[in-house]
C-alpha cells in the first residue's frame, strides 16, 4: 500500500540554488582516463579528522616474522641481495612461496563452455628490506633509494624473460591495505598481459597526445608546479602533487618533469632525486594521518617489445582512508571526502 | 653493494611443471569485460575460513537511530512510504540529507587548466526498512519483495527527471563494507552520466551480440543452468550462482532467465521469483560466512533515452571478503582466493 505524499520539489530560488550548488558535491575528470571522481564537499571533513580511525593491530611479531631470516624460516632463494659495506644485508629479493603467478605454469589456455581461463603465468618476487620495524615512510632518502634500485634490477632482469608483457611493482603497508605481513616488504609481478587499469591509462595518453600533440602528464606536471595549490613537495627533477581528480582523500603522485616512458631507464642520479621526494611526500602522509595504512605503486609502459612515447611514468601513493561500497563498486566512480587542494596543504605543513 | 648469487631458474621436468601448474593459480576472463581476475588456488583457503574474520561493530544503538523515526530526527520529507494494512509504516524514502549528487544543482562545467569538473547533479535518496534489526538477509520473501518495489518505483520516477541518464541502486551492509547507519537501508543515485563499469558492460554485452548473434548474459545463464556447478539456487525465472570470473570469494550474480535489458519492467510476480532467489542467495551468503559485510546492486540499462537491447539486467552480490591492494589498485586485477565452483557447492549447502 503506498501512501500519497507531496511532492516536495518545490522551485527553489536563485540564492538557494548558489547556496546548493556550493554545498552539493563536485564531479571532477579525470583527463587521462576520462573517468570521473564525486569530491563530495557537502560531506567534507576537516583533514585532521582523517587521522582518527583506529588501526588493526598488525605487527606479527618480529619473533615470528618469516622475513627477519628468510633463509631459515625456508623462503625461496634469494634472486637479489644488498648489503652494506659489513657484508650485513639491507635487502633481498626472493620469489613468494605462495605466488600468484608462478614462472613454473605453462601457457595453455583451458576452455570451459563459453568462457576460457589459463594458468597464472609469471613471476611473483618480494622486495624485503632490513629492519622490521621502519616502514618506508621513516627512512631516508638513501634508504629509499636504495629500495627503487631493487625495483629497477629486478625490472631489468624480468622484462626480457619468457611471457613477461607487464611488471607490476607495489608496495601494501598495513593489514586495512593489505599488508598480510608487517615486515616491510614490496612485490613484484610480472604477468603475461597488460593489465586493464595500465591499458586505459596507456591508451588514454596516447589518445590524449593525438588531439594536443603533448603528453598529457608532462601538460599536467607543469600546469601543477605553476598552479602550486595542490603541490606537496618538489625538485629539479621530480614534482609530488595530490592530482586534480583525486579518488581518495590524500592521494599523492610523484612524476619526474622531464617526460620519459619507462621507470627502468631512471639514472642512478635521478633515482636520488626520486628518493627525496618520494621520501618527503610519504612522510608527510605518515605525519598528517597518524602512521595510516597505504599503498603504492609503479606506473610504466609495458614491456613487450612495443614503445610507448607518449605515456610518463610514475609513482601513485594511495593512503587507505575510504572504502569501495556500493556505489563504487556499481560505478567505479570514486567518491572522496575532502579537496586535493586542502588535502596538499595539509601535508605541506607536516614538512 | 650487489651480492652476486646462483640463477634459481633451474629447469624443472615435466611431472614437476604439472604439480605447479596444479598449485599455480588460474587466470580467468570476464567475457562481458575482457578483464581478467586471479582465482588464486596455491593459496586456496577452506570456505569455512572465510567466516572467521572478526566484525567491528557497528550498531550504532536504536536509541541514537536516525532512521528509527526519520521525521522526528529531522531527515528530508518522504518521497514514498509504503504502510501495512494497521498504517504503520514499513519501509520509506526520502532524500539523503547529505547527498553525493543534488537535484538543486546546476549543471555548470567548471573548467581549470587543463582540468574540468561539474557540479554533482542528481538525485540521492535513501531507501529504509522498518526494523532496525532485521538485515535484507533476515527478510522472508514478501520483506524483499517490498524493497524491490520500491526501487521500481523511485526508478520510474526518477528516470524521466532532467539530467538523469542513470540510476545506481545499491546496499551497503556493515561497516567494512561501507554502511555509516547499522538501520537497513539502501541508496539510489541518480546521475547525468553512464558510470564508467555500466559503461564497459553495456559495451561488452553489444560487442558480444555482434560476435555471437546472442545475449552474453543468456548465453552465461543457460550454461550455468545445464552444467550446475556454480548454481547456488534457481526458480523458474531467476537464477543465482558464483560467476565464472568472479572477482571476491563468494560473489554471487542473481540474473532473470528470459532475456531483459531493463529492470524497471519487472512485473509484481516476476518481483516474487527474483525475492525468492534473492533470499535464498543473501540468506546462505548470511549463514557461510557468519553475517558478514556485503554489497549488492542491480546492473540495468541506462535511462537515457537510447534502448540497450543486448544488455540483460542482473544483480550483483559481493561479500565483503577482501581488500583492494596494490596489486588491485594498480593492475584492476582482482585475486580471488576460492574456486567459484567450491564457494558455489558450499552456499548450496546451507540452503
Amino acid at each position: 500500500m503506498q501512501i500519497n505524499i507531496n511532492n516536495q520539489n518545490e522551485e527553489k530560488n536563485e540564492e538557494e540554488v548558489e547556496e546548493e550548488n556550493n554545498h552539493a558535491s563536485e564531479l571532477r575528470q579525470d583527463i587521462v582516463t576520462g573517468d570521473w571522481v564525486v569530491i563530495a564537499t557537502g560531506r567534507a571533513k576537516r583533514p585532521d579528522a582523517f587521522a582518527k580511525f583506529e588501526r588493526i593491530k598488525d605487527d606479527n611479531g618480529i619473533d615470528k616474522c618469516l622475513f627477519e631470516d628468510p633463509v631459515a624460516s625456508g623462503q625461496e632463494p634469494d634472486v637479489l641481495i644488498y648489503a652494506d659495506k659489513e657484508g650485513q644485508w639491507t635487502l633481498r629479493v626472493f620469489p613468494n612461496k605462495f605466488p600468484t603467478v608462478s614462472q613454473f605454469a605453462v601457457m595453455k589456455p583451458k576452455p570451459e563452455g563459453p568462457y576460457f581461463s589459463m594458468p597464472g603465468v609469471g613471476f611473483h618476487e618480494l622486495v624485503v628490506t632490513r629492519d622490521h620495524f621502519k616502514q618506508l615512510a621513516l627512512m631516508n632518502v638513501l634508504e629509499i633509494a636504495e629500495v627503487f634500485d631493487a625495483y629497477q634490477d629486478r625490472y631489468l632482469d624480468l622484462m626480457s624473460k619468457k611471457n613477461v608483457n607487464f611488471i607490476a611493482i607495489f608496495h601494501n603497508h598495513g593489514k586495512e591495505a593489505g599488508a598480510s605481513l608487517s615486515h616491510p616488504h614490496s612485490q613484484i609481478m610480472a604477468i603475461p598481459m597488460i593489465a586493464p587499469y595500465p591499458k586505459q591509462e596507456l591508451d588514454g595518453a596516447e589518445m590524449y597526445y593525438r588531439s594536443n600533440k603533448a603528453c598529457v602528464y608532462c601538460i599536467m606536471t607543469e600546469y601543477e608546479s605553476q598552479f602550486k595549490k595542490r603541490i606537496v613537495f618538489e625538485n629539479e627533477d621530480f614534482v609530488a602533487f595530490c592530482p586534480y581528480a583525486s579518488r581518495v582523500a590524500f592521494e599523492v603522485w610523484v612524476v619526474p618533469k622531464k617526460h620519459n616512458p619507462y621507470f627502468e631507464r631512471i639514472t642512478d642520479e635521478q633515482k636520488l632525486k626520486l628518493a627525496e621526494v618520494f621520501s618527503k611526500a610519504l612522510g608527510a602522509i605518515y605525519k598528517a594521518l597518524n602512521d595510516p595504512p597505504y599503498n603504492f605503486y609503479i606506473n610504466t609502459s609495458p614491456c613487450d617489445g612495443k614503445d610507448y612515447p607518449h605515456f610518463h611514468w610514475h609513482i601513485e601513493i594511495l593512503p587507505h582512508t575510504s572504502i569501495w561500497a556500493g556505489f563504487e563498486l556499481e560505478t567505479g566512480i570514486e567518491i572522496s571526502t575532502i579537496q586535493p587542494e586542502v588535502a596538499a596543504e595539509y601535508l605541506r605543513k607536516q614538512l
